[in-house]
């Protein structure tokens, strides 16, 4: 077992990311947002941390005496500092309440243990005293997935899994490895890198997200055509749950029954508190090539890219900007922008392979109406594909609100599931005429179908939480509607929950609870996510 | 909505398959088995249709009444015909019951629902007037699953699919059609080759076996290196259930919380009646090529297998015989048997597809010891791939016993557990001195692993069905203490279910429970299979 020489630090408490990193607009790229948006923004509060005020602390004397028991005193964390960092994800909504100087569902202590025993430990001690427990990886949750809800609970703490950061295991021949849940990704690739291994997983969210978080919310990367989703790499795994463990995988395939691995995956710390998963792992590639592609319009692209994802060889990584994306990229990159749509095509493997997998998506592409161009688009892409979270606290610090959301549907849902969804979100902003600025991108692509990833911006108005909301249930009701899913990849949390009864039926939101019942009776795991109640 | 014009008859009430076929073992095969064998066997009972004895149907006025409101009189079947042919699977016990005269677990009734609502009818009278229902497909199973078990109930039906056999809908954008559950391979295949695609999935029970059966038992085709298991072409189902209907799975990919297609997957009839089944296409591939490889001995040839599998350009189809199955292979077709293993590649798809993917593995397989050798072998298997089951009837025949079970694990485990259950069932069988002759061959491919299929021959004895019991209590026992799954493609059943705890934790198995009381609550559902009580 070695754990990471270096840990990845904290985020910032109000903001994405690497406190110390500079902002990330440049004069140009803000002067055009203004004069898209047109009228003047509301500016946003902007607190500083000591002017936000956390609720006391609500935890018992023997919740407390028993947590510290299990984990050490200085494993239980009622500081401000730290109560404050585990307040939530962030989300558009996360940051807006952070910079007004809202915490008030800061958790009551933030507890750090050091391996899956005693994250039981935690379990039984909070499922005795009627405490919330709250998992916490990188908290990058955009969906409110780490809020520490209280439920019907007078307490709730935050477990924070940064301590379990073992690589416990590594086959080469199997090419599996064994990663502890509290590795962000930069650590478990550096670890595996010394085996000649990776994951082959890199969200935007790489740099912070964590192996369980991956799992517990169905985690799709930005090469997940090459190395598929997190669900695909996951062999096995290993969750504490209130009653006890849960170990699930055994082999590469089995036809024992129903796949339970899937129950566990993509729970969201409501069942239990994944510790470590096994996962496939890939040879770190000799060779990795980015190249753009231009289409005439997005309707083209879109099938461009459909017949592409159905071929057999495939890049790693497919994108697709639609018009205005195109437009803007290149605005804020300082290029021209071009006409059309530009795509992106990343791939990755021994020199061979790249050079196969390149002519074989050339000659595809360039039958339908694609053009090879300059590579600068895919070089600003792969240099700024962490940015964007970045880029939103730079406009939020304008008194712009820029916030995405994302679906999948099959082909032939995907066009008009794209307008529902754009439309949905422009009528729902733009209501008293102000500007808005919808950008979307086909992020993944599958043999059936794609996932679309919007990236919405318009000027605050008064009531900024409020305005988003809005826009957030007109995209939700349109997606609904057109046959898409309500998240392809940023899990529900809460902000997807009210969606959750209409994607999986009264049946499916049953099978939920009675898998909950099971492993938590008490219901302490994360209330108020994921599970309609 | 389209029905296919010619459907698949029944198969033989005591045998596999199509009882017009003529038996399939040639005079010098039977020599070769008799010589390896040593002692004259033990005769096997052999009853005629007419000395079978079948129990009373059971079914009370009322539960018979509100079936026939159901579905119609003509689709309630008593007659001993169709009662003898629903009393079970196709296991060598199975078989041997049958030849023994012995149909004690007739159902009481086989009742033929033609679409989902007629399901959902039969499910609330069977429910209503506690009658235990068993969902039947091809018939195909070879652990139990399809046996009429009464379990609490005093009556038992078997629901046979066969006329939910629309094609529902193509969408060749997407890729994906809807079938019907009682739909068997061929049928829709003919019914999807009009559209110019096929599922691609081809297991040895091709011709019988269902979609619904496939997605009920977690099934994996012959060329699932190319095309996947079925439960990765599974987009999305529907389901009857005790409870209402279930629809799962609305696109490619999705974040909505835990994947709840994978608990009706597999679920092998205890939870709901899969109806029909929404799966990913594949155009009718224009080339289709088998080769046939050497390799020195089994261990470098499953050495050559594990590199191809994790290479990103692998054939459909990869299979490796051990020593004894190459020998006994090449006997049984009358050629002349090699040293040391042969294994047979497929490849498919459009000419140059398959030329690059010939190229790929030919260079890689001779980096690992292989060598292309004349294709008879790689032609015997394609003629013969649906055959094995017609060969164990010709063997039963005349006092031979044959019978296969499967396993898989990881590449590091795999040549272990190999050695493990060939000893373990050699053990069981050769007690006191008997001869026993045991194939395997490696069946399915991953990255990470594979499956090992093995076939066991041996004399009868006086109790067949307790020595076999005997071999797979040895071979189970073996697996899971080898760290194997219990099964990789034949389901659980009743012959798996002494190891479902093993396999999948008491915790598993109460999460399985769960979902039972959820959409079963009053447990009609097949019972006595999957789940341990």
């Amino acid at each position: 077992m070695t754990s990471p020489a270096h840990r990845v630090g904290d985020m910032a408490w109000n903001a994405w990311g690497d406190p110390a990193r500079p902002a990330a607009l440049s004069d140009s790229a803000l002067a055009l947002v203004r004069q898209a948006l047109g009228a003047r923004p509301h500016p946003l509060p902007s607190a500083t941390e000591s002017d936000v005020r956390l609720p006391e602390p609500a935890l018992g004397d023997d919740a407390a005496a028993r947590l510290t028991a299990a984990v050490g005193a200085e494993h239980v964390r009622t500081d401000a500092a730290t109560r404050l960092r585990h307040t939530g994800g962030k989300s558009l909504d996360d940051l807006l309440r952070r910079r007004g100087g809202d915490a008030a569902n800061a958790p009551d202590a933030v507890v750090l243990p050091r391996d899956h025993d005693e994250v039981l430990a935690v379990l039984a001690a909070c499922a005795e005293h009627r405490v919330a427990v709250v998992p916490f990886g990188g908290g990058t949750s955009v969906v409110g997935g780490v809020e520490p809800l209280r439920g019907e609970f007078g307490g709730a703490i935050t477990l924070d899994l940064r301590r379990l950061d073992r690589l416990e295991a590594v086959d080469t021949d199997s090419m599996t490895a064994t990663l502890q849940a509290g590795l962000r990704t930069p650590e478990a690739d550096g670890l595996l890198a010394a085996h000649g291994v990776t994951l082959g997983h890199r969200p935007q969210s790489y740099e912070y997200a964590t192996i369980g978080g991956y799992a517990a919310t169905r985690s799709r990367g930005q090469a997940s055509t090459g190395y598929g989703g997190f669900d695909d790499m996951v062999l096995g795994l290993t969750a504490a749950t209130v009653r006890g463990t849960l170990r699930l995988g055994r082999s590469p395939a089995s036809a024992a029954g129903p796949d339970l691995r899937h129950l566990l995956i993509g729970s969201e710390g409501t069942l239990g508190v994944i510790t470590s998963v096994t996962c496939q792992v890939r040879p770190i590639p000799d060779e990795a090539h980015q190249e753009a592609w231009a289409f005439p319009d997005w309707t083209t692209g879109v099938t461009a890219l459909r017949r592409l994802a159905q071929s057999p060889v495939r890049p790693h990584t497919v994108r697709l900007s639609d018009e205005t994306e195109t437009f803007v990229n290149a605005a804020v990159s300082g290029g021209r922008a071009p006409s059309g749509c530009l795509a992106v095509m990343g791939f990755e493997g021994t020199a061979d392979e790249v050079a196969h997998a390149r002519r074989t998506t050339r000659a595809l592409l360039e039958r339908h109406e694609g053009t090879l161009v300059d590579s600068s688009a895919a070089d600003d892409w792969r240099r700024s594909r962490t940015q964007g979270p970045y880029l939103r606290d730079a406009l939020l610090a304008e008194g712009v609100l820029a916030e995405t959301l994302e679906t999948a549907a099959t082909w032939a849902d995907l066009l008009p599931l794209y307008s529902a969804v754009a439309d949905g979100v422009r009528g729902a902003l733009s209501g008293d005429g102000a500007e808005v600025i919808v950008l979307c991108h086909v992020s993944h692509v599958y043999r059936t179908g794609a996932s679309l990833y919007f990236t919405v911006v318009t000027a605050a108005e008064e009531d900024p939480r409020a305005q988003w909301a809005q826009a957030k249930r007109a995209a939700g009701d349109a997606i609904a509607a057109s046959g898409g899913t309500i998240t392809h990849h940023h899990a529900v949390g809460t902000d997807h929950l009210p969606w959750m009864t209409e994607e999986v039926g009264e049946l499916g939101v049953e099978l939920l609870r009675a898998a909950k019942r099971v492993l938590d009776p008490s219901g302490i795991l994360n209330p108020g996510k994921l599970i309609p109640s």
